[in-house]
C-alpha cells in the first residue's frame, strides 16, 4: 500500500512545515481550528512511566473485560477524539449526551462541545459485585485476554435502562439495530464511568496500524502541509467516482472561497461495522487502488483510518462523526444524503428520513464552529460516460447507483458502467465477493465431509 | 371557590403595586425573571382586529379541525407559555425539540432557549391534499365544531415520524403511553407548522375560567404584589401536608436567603391527564379546601392553572415544565422525585429514574436561569402525628403514602393518619371517588333494564 502512506512521501518535503514549538515542548498544530474544549485530550500514559502503570494494574484485583468494541472505544477516548471527555461516561454525561447531544462545559462558561453519542462501558451484576469498593479498576482485554490495558479511576456505577438508551439514540427500539445486537442487547444492567488511562497506545496489528493516526498526528501532518483549511469525508464504504468529483469539486470551491491550501481528510471509519459492509481491509485496499489511479491528489490528500465503532444512528451519529473530526483539525465536514443510515430494521423504508442528517448537523449545539457541505448529487451521465452532478434540466441522461446496486454487480462480477469507478478499485470489490464464496464453498465442504 | 380568589381579594390591598409603563403602553412586570426569548409572546388577535380576522378565517377554504388536546396547545401556544415559539412547530424546530431539547435564536447570537416537548399538530393525507397550495389554513374546533379559532400563515407540511417522536421524547416506544394513545396513535402522517394568530382568548367554560391566568397576567400580579421572588411549584395531584410542608419550607428558605416576599406560585397542570389522575375539576375543589384550612397562606400563594396537556414524558417534559414557568415570572421551580413520571406501561418499574428528572432539569440547555429546587423527602411521622421531613437516623418513625396508597383510602373511604390532609380536602377526594361508585351504579342499572 505503497501510494497510500502519502503522509510521510519525499513529494510532500518541498512543503516548508511551520513547526510550531509551544508549552511543553510539544509541537501542535497552528492555525487549526481549535478542539473541542480547547484541548486535545491525550490519555496514554507517557512512556517512561508506564511500568510503574502497569505494576499498578498487576496489583489491582478489580477488573472490567473489554470486549472488541470496548477496545475500540478504549482507542477513540484514549486519543482525544471525544475531546474533552476524559474517559467512559458517568451519569452526568450519559444523561446529556441523551437528551442534549452535548456537554456543558464544567467551567460555568455555559459553552458546550457536541456529544451526541453514549461513550460507556457496561458491567453486569456479578462484576459490580465483584468491583465492590475499589474507587478504580483495571480494564484487561486485548490481544492477550489478561493484559491490563487500561485503568479507570474515580468511578462511578450507575444504571443502564437500555430501553431509554437505545431509544433516545436511535429514535427507536425495533429489534435488528446491527450495534445494539452486536453489543447492548448482551451487555450488564450497569454502567462504570470514570477518569481513563491507557497503559499503551492502543494497535492491531492487522497491517493498517499505520492509517490509524492520532488527531495530534493528524493536526501535525495538516501544519506541516501548510493546509489553511482541512475538510473531512466520512465513509464506510468504496470510493466510486462520483465521491472522487464531490471532494474534488469541494476543493475548488474552497480555493474560490480564498483558502490557498485546502487538506482532503480521506478518512474511512475503521471500528465495528454490520456484517454486511465491506471490511475494513477491503476497503483500504480499495481507497489505495483510488490514489493509485490519480482520481484523488495525493499531494492534497490525507488517508486515515476513523477508529469509532459504528452505530448507524443517522442524525444522531452524523454528529459524531463530525465532532471527533473537529478534534482531528477540520474545520469543513462533508454530509451527504442520509449520513450514518440504514434501512429500517423492520418495516420497509429508510429508518431516518435523508435529509434529516444535514439538516440536524447544521443546528447541532457546539457544532456551529464546523462549516458543514452538504452533498451535491453525483450520478452517471450516460452522455458523458462519467459520474457528473446530476442536472435536473435533463434527469433522463442520469443513471443512479445505490449502494445495493453496487455491491450486486460486484457479486455477480459484473461491471459497472465505465467511468463510475476506477477498473483498479473495481477489481477489489469483485476480490472481495469471490473471497467470501470461496468461505461459502470451503464451510460446504467441510459441513459435508464427516470429521 | 371564594377562598382561592387569591388574586384579586382585599386583603391584598395593603400591598402597594408597582406599576411600571413601558412602550405600546403596556403594564409589564419589574425585576422579574425574563421570558424566553427576551419578550413575551401574545398570539391573540387584538380586540379591534377580530371581526377582521373573522372574514378573513370565513373566506378561507383550507381547514384543519382542532382535536381538544390541540386546542390546549393553541391555549399553551397564544398566551406565550412557550415563548419564543410562535406557533405550531416547523421541521427545524421540532428536529431541535426532538435532538437537543432546546431550540436556537435565530439572531445568531448563539443563545438558546429551552423547548423539551414537541408542540406539533398533525395532518393526514386527505387534509394535506385539501390544503393543496394554500399558504395559510383556519384552524377550527372548540365548543362550536365551525368556529374559526386561529389561523396558520406561511405554514410548512413535513414528515410526521411517530416512530420517532415517540421513541425521542418519552425513551419507549413501548404500547400503553397515555398521550401517545390519546393523540398520536391516530394522528396523521404530517405535520404542519406556521405562524399562529389566535381570534379571542381561549375559554373553557367550565367554571374554572377565572384562575387560567396567563403569564402575563401572572407577571403582573407578582409584580403587584411586590414579589422579589416567585417558586412555582407544578402539581396533578391532591396536595396533602408533605407538599404543603415543602412549600412553606421553600419560602422559609428563601426569607433566610435574603428574599424578603417570596410568593408561591401552586400551579395545577389543567390540560390532558391520563384517565386514573384526579380530574381538574376535584383537584381545584381541593387545594380550595386547602386554602381555606390555611394550610398555605393566601396572602403569599398564588393559585393558577398550567393550560399545558400532560406527557408523562418524565425528565424530558419535565423542561417544559420549569420552561414554561420561567415565562410565567417564576425565577425558583420545585422538583420532586420522578416528575411527570408514571409506571412503564409494560414492565414492572417507574418508566424513568426517580432522579433522573431533577439530575437533566439542572444541566438543561436553556434553563441555566432558574433555580432549581430539590424536592426534600417528607413523610407521616408517626411520633408527631405528621406530615414531616424524612429523618433518616429513625427510619421507623415514618410511613409512607404513595399517590396509589392515598387513592385506594380515598376509594375505600378509609380515612389516612391524622395529619396526613386537611380534613375538608381529604372530604373532596372521598366525594370524588364516591360520584365515580355513582356513575358506576347508573352505568349498570342502565345496561339491566332494557331501553
Amino acid at each position: 500500500m505503497a501510494s497510500m502512506a502519502i503522509l510521510f512521501t519525499p513529494h510532500m518535503t518541498h512543503i516548508t512545515p511551520r513547526p510550531v514549538t509551544l508549552r511543553r515542548g510539544r509541537r501542535v498544530s497552528c492555525g487549526l481550528i481549535d478542539p473541542d474544549g480547547g484541548r486535545l485530550v491525550d490519555l496514554v500514559v507517557p512512556g517512561p512511566l508506564r511500568d510503574a502503570k502497569r505494576r499498578e494494574a498487576a496489583s489491582n484485583p478489580a477488573r472490567v473485560r473489554l470486549s472488541r468494541i470496548d477496545l475500540e472505544w478504549v482507542h477513540v477516548l484514549s486519543e482525544g477524539w471525544a475531546s474533552p471527555l476524559s474517559g467512559f461516561m458517568r451519569e452526568t454525561e450519559f444523561l446529556q449526551t441523551l437528551h442534549f447531544n452535548s456537554l456543558r462545559a464544567a467551567d460555568g462558561s455555559g459553552s458546550v462541545v457536541n456529544m451526541s453519542v453514549p461513550i460507556v462501558l457496561s458491567i453486569d451484576d456479578l462484576q459490580r459485585r465483584a468491583i465492590g469498593g475499589f474507587d478504580r479498576v483495571v480494564l484487561v482485554g486485548g490481544s492477550d485476554d489478561d493484559e491490563p490495558v487500561a485503568m479507570l479511576s474515580n468511578i462511578e456505577i450507575y444504571k443502564h435502562n437500555k430501553e431509554e438508551r437505545i431509544a433516545r439514540t436511535w429514535g427507536t427500539t425495533a429489534p435488528g439495530l446491527p450495534y445494539v445486537e452486536e453489543t447492548i442487547a448482551k451487555a450488564g444492567h450497569w454502567l462504570i464511568g470514570g477518569d481513563l488511562e491507557v497503559i499503551e497506545p492502543i494497535k492491531y496489528n492487522d497491517g493498517l496500524d499505520q492509517y490509524r493516526l492520532s488527531p495530534a498526528q493528524l493536526r501535525e501532518e495538516f501544519t506541516r502541509r501548510n493546509a489553511d483549511a482541512v475538510f473531512a469525508f466520512q465513509l464506510r464504504n468504496p470510493i466510486h467516482n462520483g465521491h472522487a468529483l464531490l471532494m474534488t469539486d469541494t476543493r475548488r470551491r474552497l480555493l474560490e472561497m480564498g483558502y490557498k491550501n485546502p487538506i482532503l481528510l480521506l478518512h474511512p471509519l475503521g471500528g465495528y461495522t454490520k456484517a454486511d459492509d465491506v471490511p475494513l481491509s477491503w476497503r483500504m485496499k480499495q481507497h489505495e487502488k483510488v490514489l493509485e489511479d490519480g482520481v484523488l491528489n495525493p499531494e492534497t490528500t490525507v488517508v486515515a483510518i476513523f477508529p469509532s465503532p459504528m452505530h448507524y444512528a443517522g442524525p444522531t451519529e452524523v454528529q459524531w462523526h463530525a465532532k471527533a473530526r473537529i478534534n482531528a483539525g477540520a474545520n469543513f465536514y462533508i454530509v451527504g444524503r442520509d449520513p450514518a443510515g440504514m434501512s429500517h430494521p423492520v418495516e420497509k423504508r429508510d429508518l431516518y428520513d435523508a435529509d434529516h442528517g444535514k439538516k440536524v448537523l447544521a443546528m447541532a449545539p457546539g457544532l456551529q464552529k464546523l462549516n458543514i457541505l452538504p452533498f451535491k448529487v453525483a450520478a452517471y451521465d450516460k452522455t458523458q460516460r462519467k459520474m457528473a452532478f446530476f442536472d435536473p434540466s435533463r434527469p433522463q441522461d442520469f443513471l443512479f447507483i445505490s449502494g445495493t446496486k453496487m455491491r450486486t454487480l460486484a457479486k455477480n462480477r459484473e461491471n459497472p458502467p465505465d467511468g463510475f469507478m476506477c477498473p483498479g478499485g473495481w477489481k477489489v470489490l469483485v476480490d472481495y465477493y469471490d473471497s467470501l464464496d470461496q468461505l461459502e464453498k470451503d464451510k460446504k465442504l467441510r459441513e459435508t465431509v464427516p470429521a
